[in-house]
């Protein structure tokens, strides 16, 4: 694992790391943002917890077109990591290989969509594990962001190794959604922005699924946040005493200024549930 | 004036302009945040003061190599704006002409950096009015900022004509303390994130000044804020009861995770000295 950059804010500091990914065979970036209590130091106004200095993490995971770096720089979530004491990871949104070359580790390309089209391929794994020639050498974004990386970072970092959230926006909200929904074990917090939910049920779900996971669609029930709830959530909700919470916030378009008006609604919300 | 995108944030609004600049003769792009108060929309947990619809208006100028979104985007400053009540318009930091061809009103082309240098030319204005061939037909950044801009401004939105700020970051932070020293009549607060604050004694300044203004650095010192206040402030300072902060943060780079980390207290100081 190597350190890319890091850079003081909020008091913590929001660095950027790069490691061989197995699951995805190839180099990988990650964003995470290390709150003040974890490094030892105060935060304004506030006498640290017992167990802050070992904080619960949350994934962030970002839509189409994005990299492990948009939250990071346009979500404004550091302060609020900072506040309630979170660590927060950002994957990328897909393999992409070597930054330079787009090579993998054994000097082959990282497939992209033949016309480079910005809703599939690069910048967009859909959080899938592709079981379809090219994508499945490369495209197993689920391996990786429910198991590789989280293995990655309780290793290296000293976080909560108990505690995780799992959060998105767009294609990421999809993301959250069914990974977390699918990991309870490791997930115990989720929540989403604009989520693509019924990826079965919509253009950019039906081309994505369908070049990763093959026509069949009885095999995308499992990468289908509706189908999951429809199969899982609703006795889960019952037997298990979670609940959901559905905001419809008027105005607000797909950007990442939705996003900021409303992140330390989210990032309170994993820390409440993450630290009770 | 042409409204090139609007998007919702923290309940007020977040757009971007362009319009044809006479000082700088070609078109330009600006950035400008109207809080919720301006557009009738309660926040949260605040009643409306009176005179908040017609809020008071930052102007904030960024640093070399930015546009007029890298703060939009990257400062975190909308949340806060919208709770002091105050509006933020951003203009770019350099003439650059037509977006696709770079040319200006007359069909010329506004010129660059020989080497397209990211410290001189296009992105880098430096705030001056060039008196030097061939940058002063449009390298006149200080009218457009002092003068140019805020009268569009006062003209198409319902900010208080009387009360405005003016604060930047590096470059920008240089031009927001020569301006706003040589205009106390237009902007009633300063402030600066690691300004250029002696640009005669730098290279980047040395670079730049000498090319738009000449090599004679006599010229120079209207347009170094440390000559400035060695010639005007102290003795204004006292004179008019101003004052001056000087905050040192320990550990931060020169980067917007710095500005983030701080924003809220320059936009709290403008709202407070503005609104007294």
């Amino acid at each position: 694992m190597e350190l890319v950059s890091s850079t003081r804010c909020f008091d913590g500091e929001q660095r950027r790391y790069k490691h061989a990914a197995k699951s995805l065979n190839c180099d990988m970036h990650f964003s995470i943002y290390l709150p003040p209590q974890m490094l030892g130091r105060e935060v304004k106004g506030q006498t640290l917890q017992p167990g802050q200095e070992t904080p619960p993490v949350l994934y962030w995971l970002s839509g189409l077109t994005c990299s492990d770096e948009n939250f990071v720089q346009k979500a404004g979530a550091q302060q609020f990591a900072a506040k309630y004491g979170v660590a927060i990871v950002c994957p990328d949104t897909s393999p992409r290989g070597n930054s330079d070359t787009g090579l993998d580790r054994d000097g082959a390309t990282v497939p992209d969509d033949a016309e480079g089209a910005w809703d599939f391929g690069l910048g967009a794994g859909f959080y899938v594990n592709a079981t379809q020639a090219p994508w499945d050498k490369h495209y197993r974004m689920y391996d990786y962001v429910s198991g590789e990386l989280p293995a990655l970072i309780n290793e290296h970092f000293g976080v909560n190794t108990e505690r995780a959230g799992i959060f998105g926006h767009s294609m990421g909200g999809h993301g959250a959604l069914t990974i977390g929904m699918r990991n309870p074990d490791k997930f115990q917090s989720i929540s989403a922005f604009a989520p693509i939910c019924a990826p079965s049920d919509c253009e950019w779900g039906k081309k994505a699924l369908s070049h990763y996971l093959g026509d069949d669609d009885t095999n995308w029930i499992e990468y289908d946040a509706c189908s999951l709830v429809r199969a899982l959530l609703e006795k889960a909700c019952r037997d298990a005493g979670r609940f959901v919470m559905l905001r419809r916030r008027e105005g607000y378009d797909h950007s990442y200024s939705f996003v900021a008006s409303f992140i330390e609604d989210h990032i309170r919300f994993h820390a409440q549930q993450l630290t009770r």
